[in-house]
């Protein structure tokens, strides 16, 4: 309930057609949301364009393929994050322009591909391994309205190789880095931009990396002041706040 | 060296005052740095008109009135974090006009007042015991050229008193939340707002609040989209990184 | 051996059919549970009703059906946690009315149905993936006589939805509250309600929640006052608790 | 705002007395907490006499005292926790009734001894140096109108003195149990009687009991289905919901 | 090299037999072992008649068949721990009169079956998942000449079930003591002897058991004098140092 | 109440001296330890001539003194370990002949110095700063009667000084191994003698050793099979279970 | 470009046949690698005659082939770490002279047998389960050039088999030293030996070895001053800084 | 003993002029070590012109003074590390030349001041909190005979500042990186130089950074092959380690 919505119960009052009694009911009742939380969501919605967001893992494929053909009722766009190979044909099967990644388990449906974001978004990865993770805030990134650069096995152990792409980073109005093991990539892509530096700990390595935790402790501890972290391997996340500060 | 005197120099070259000899000298021990690094902190510098930054602890009091010293014959502001009341001393009799907060133990020297943000940063805290680091946050974005409405007091166990404030966090273009103990508050902030939330997990807690470590935890897990995280205390890296953010 | 007996031992001493010998040793080798603790367990069973328990994990479903099959030729409900398919094939066929519940792996059969807890248990969980354990605290509490409302996908960053079940909430006379990943959602409910919060760490999530550990953290160091926690995805524990609440 | 202060508001809309623009405005920025949730907090204060309490630590002597000389105005018993002597010797000028335990660091203010609580509350602990967490227990579920018995010195070790006591344990209604060390004492008593138990996990010990890690670790692994756990040192919270329970 | 194979070298030195420089080479290079190290191994076989023990896991069967094929041509007994059923059937094939345990993955092979353990040992577990670590005990007890009384599914919240058993473990001469979960059985056992007891941490549990370190943790902080602990599921490393008692 | 008392009641039931409800009466509320558990004290008194122990940690001067005077009162030995000077003066007072070690806070006071030990025990340790762990283990040991062999600073970086001590640990029935850092030394102990090892971590270390749990962790691992473990720094506990191991 | 091509480059400005403009873009875009950093890899493949190297893990077969492939166009040895079976046979097609060691899981191929180091390297190991570790470490220092001698099962808890093999170990000019368990044989080694020691913590163990944190932490407080730690199982990092020190 | 002495030995017994049974009871108990491994600790005293060291940390003054006077007998140079100010003030009465470098806490006392090492070693650190660490390592690499190249300020976050001293870094033999916080330093100098790295974690840093335990992962996680890692704050044993690959 809006408040012009609000406004015409009250004058339905007032002119005698609606009860006193009736009225009461309707906003004693009343979910809070709709004092404002529903304009919330609807105000992110348009201000956004977000996409409608589904989280595979810990559902079923029926689940998954039931939220899909719902929201898919709406104009947003869709992103499926870590997604079974199953998930992927149930959707297909009801929209079938859906595009699936196995490496991330992304699988996205398209509504509206107009770029929203100011800038440049770019997503930088230290090894190969890394890139399942890079592939998900990417294709966060790109259908929430960027244009996203990617940027590839530039470790610190070889650091002309990042030195290489210094143009590349300096263009972007967002990085993301993705980095498992000692996780120092943020730290020295951190000094070398001046905008915001969205660290993803991995989980690559092996040994004392403990699944991540070496490379989170690292990143927290980063000397480079404009580096914020996500959860491990969230690369979802690190996509999400990107655009929103693209957009910004 | 900038492209004009690099210019400058391969004319040298050209018209003989230069022998190949001494400009190969030159250009093969140039430190790359001049070929571009030292152009990023200027670049930096002037895009952002960032303040300089001295992080007290771990340092004499004579190195940072030293530092800040030489520091403040620069135009810009100057922001000391974690110094003690010493420090605080020092720099008053160095720059009268300095500003000392103890409870989070920032110094302030006031150069430029200019605000460069474009919108309000909003700092949030659960607890009184959180308003250190808060009020870090605080001064850091202020000092950064930035308007900010600071809330205080308003845990997730009452979560009306949040509420009643949500005017407040949804005129927010960047929202700091800080918050020890279970660490709950930037996940309910970063529902009820679409802006980027910076979550700083303070020490504020006893037994298993581990000195920060549940509420770092807490929001690393966040199942609130736009949360990313600082290290536990860190009050200035939120307050850095949500300026630049707000600058964008 | 009650008071009773103990005077009629004493008694038949002193008239001299029992000769002290006989009463030393009846006495010397009286187990102490017969001093007391059986009628602890005997008492238990008459003032709760309380169900037989099975911990399927560990055990072979011979050994579960075993147990169960003993139990039965009692007249208290059954409830079987942590159990296999075959388990609950094993109990079907012993006891046909036997409920089997694959998501939590519960297994109930019923004998008494009467309802002894004096209000209503509410039963609360963040998200999906939380429902397993939502669904073995439930189970648990009714099969020890509770009406139960289980009050599904409310999570903290979407607060307006746990507002919306506010009156659900303060109907109730002691609330279950399972939430994985940063676990703040008994907090919120906390501070809702007047009653005893149970809350149940759940180990959904993935990265730095460790299995639960982020959620666990968080519970124990929550701000609310009216929140005590059990072990990581104990949901038959907190629904046991509740049920002991429930009925004092 | 409650159903009939919205009722007179609708009705003096119809009767033409308050225009429909003001009833907008008063609707649309009304506080949700009028629409319900400051009745929470007044019907938690009519239903269950609860103390207002102020926690000590991370608080100056002037700022405990401040808040202290606000909440006497009201009419309700007032609990201090973790306090200093100096926030003792402060209130004592300000309520000179004032009792403190230097052990706990409670303070406490009477104005109403009504007993609420309906049976009696028993709070256990291993060992002399478990002392001042039990008393911090005992001090609020007083405060809070309960009568508590405390059973002192009862560790596993010497299992018999615990068994001696077996008779006051099964005659509480709710019983809390502070252990440091291996913290197994709550399994023990949660075996021993019918009633919850609220385990509270101390500091006590050295070495590997980590602060209270070990003993917090046992009680979430407690093989009695009847004990919930609160954070380490938490007497506080112990007392808080055993009140809460023994008044449903 | 004994004293009297030195004195025999020295006066064989002496009469010249012996040039210097032979002898110097032959001192020189003597392995100390020599000089009382194999003394050592058989001075331990001799007293103390131990069995040969192999270690199954990370061990391929034709290894352990192999090793263990070596080792039966002595006399003593054979021991191999961890071991997969494949193993067995190899052992089988070599000693047709070995036995194997399949919950502990425990082979014997008997060669010696005198006692000669001065008291009994008596094995102790909380629950029925703890059996196979307490079949790890007993065996290696046994087979290393040891009287071993098994005592089953007496954990602490059932104390009573324990109490019962204080005439068997009063009669013990050392107590192995195996739990999981909270771990609390070595210190109430402790408390009721006066032998030492070992306390074996087992793998048993879930969520913030951690696969033993709660139980683990518990035990190295037990309250009772006696007990020393061993590695988590070590069931053999208890055996063997309660036999070294039991001889002693 | 023994056996014997027990007969007495009773005959004294059967002639009448003693009525029924009296017997009745005394029998009900008889603390069960009066039926084996006092004997077992007493027993363990007799056998083992154990000392009385007070541990001084976490207790007041006043409670240590007084504590200590109540139990002078016997006549067996008296040990307080973790004892500051005030209460080693506090003791002095009350017992002239007392011993105060600084380096340990063990206070000693003799009442018994006849050996039942049947061998030596062997303490040794690694470093010099091992040394006061070392000392509260030689100490107890001591104070119940066995003969102690300490022999320190045979760290395993060193090999050949532990070797040279060879005969000595070969002598020994028991051997204590106090080790901070790596913690290496009991394994290597233990592979020399065939007798128990009983280690004891201490928190000598920095960095990495984490206040005793690297060499804690070391020790549990332990490849040799006649090492058992307890709490850091718990030299008491290990001189304690020595001494039952070597008068058994 | 080398500093010859730069020589040139100047040259042809100075005899005009190379514009200023086209020098300025030249110099200004390049990459700063070229300006020392291709030299530094060169220079390492011309002094070290270091073999090109693959971590398997985290690739698929098809990218190591396509990587082997690549590589194997030049000269050097390869070395591919943490193999599967069917990366060595799809390497076997593609060289067929490719040596495949399953146990480590490591594949080489050789085109350059030098020895370069000036000693011989040792790899010691605690016991046979550790050899997967000591394999991947002295495969390594071959393929680098070394001499290696491998000494095998010499666990600190049979001293005497190490001290046998102190002749080998002091011929070395390195030691490399894996172990798992309590991780104590570097510190004995480091002891007898003069040279450097890296040690390797292995994830051999069980219970508290927590995949090899136990050696982990035990090897970086080792007491031995001559011992530096690499990653748990990381036998090629220990290989490598062994053949570095052995060819400095 | 060495070869000579025991030749002289044998030669005497054989003249006749020493009795076998003197000559055997000095062979018998001849410490092992004097059959290899005194020449052991000889010939490293030889070859290295080691210095006699010894650990403030944990021992008194008077201790430390003893040991020192005892040590400055020999001519070998003196270390003191982790030392307090008194123990300076009692070494520089002892030896006046000594030298106190209050921020490390290191005394030294120069006898010989030989270079044996055959290159530069470098020391490396990323910030000004760290030089403690760096001078601990600086100082034990010079009395063992080296030249040191010290290079602070270098952070991963200035990446420039760290590629103009690439000149220095890869004219070192082997450099020394103290890096606290995230630790990163060490795989990008491991990236730039083809020698030896041994990484020192440093205790410097705040929140996550949990003491150095951040860095300390970082640094065992190195994606750089070249790097072996020592205990955090242990500079000495960085220093020592690359005296002896420097002198190797």
């Amino acid at each position: 309930m809006n408040t012009q919505q609000l406004q015409q119960l009250l004058e339905s009052v007032r002119n005698g057609s609606t009860p006193v009694e009736t009225a009461v009911e309707e906003l004693r009742d009343l979910p809070f949301a709709d004092l404002g939380f529903a304009k919330v969501d609807h105000h992110r919605a348009v201000r956004h364009g977000m996409p409608e967001v589904i989280l595979g893992k810990g559902k079923t494929t029926e689940q998954v393929v039931g939220i899909a053909s719902a929201l898919l009722k709406k104009s947003s766009n869709l992103l499926i994050t870590r997604s079974t190979p199953e998930m992927a044909e149930g959707i297909a099967s009801l929209a079938g322009e859906s595009e699936h990644y196995p490496a991330s388990g992304v699988i996205r449906v398209w509504r509206d591909r107009t770029i929203v974001g100011k800038g440049k978004i770019a997503v930088v990865c230290a090894g190969t391994s890394d890139i399942p993770v890079l592939e998900e805030a990417q294709l966060t990134a790109e259908v929430m309205g960027n244009q996203v650069d990617a940027i590839c096995d530039v470790g610190v152990a070889g650091i002309h190789r990042l030195l290489d792409q210094r143009e590349r980073l300096m263009h972007a109005r967002v990085v993301i880095v993705c980095a498992g093991m000692e996780g120092a990539l943020p730290s020295v892509v951190g000094g070398l931009v001046g905008c915001p530096v969205i660290a993803v700990p991995t989980s690559v390595g092996y040994g004392a990396s403990f699944g991540g935790i070496a490379a989170l402790l690292g990143m927290l501890n980063s000397c480079a002041s404009n580096v914020t972290v996500v959860n491990i391997d969230n690369g979802f996340g690190a996509g999400y706040v990107a655009s929103l500060i693209n957009r910004s």
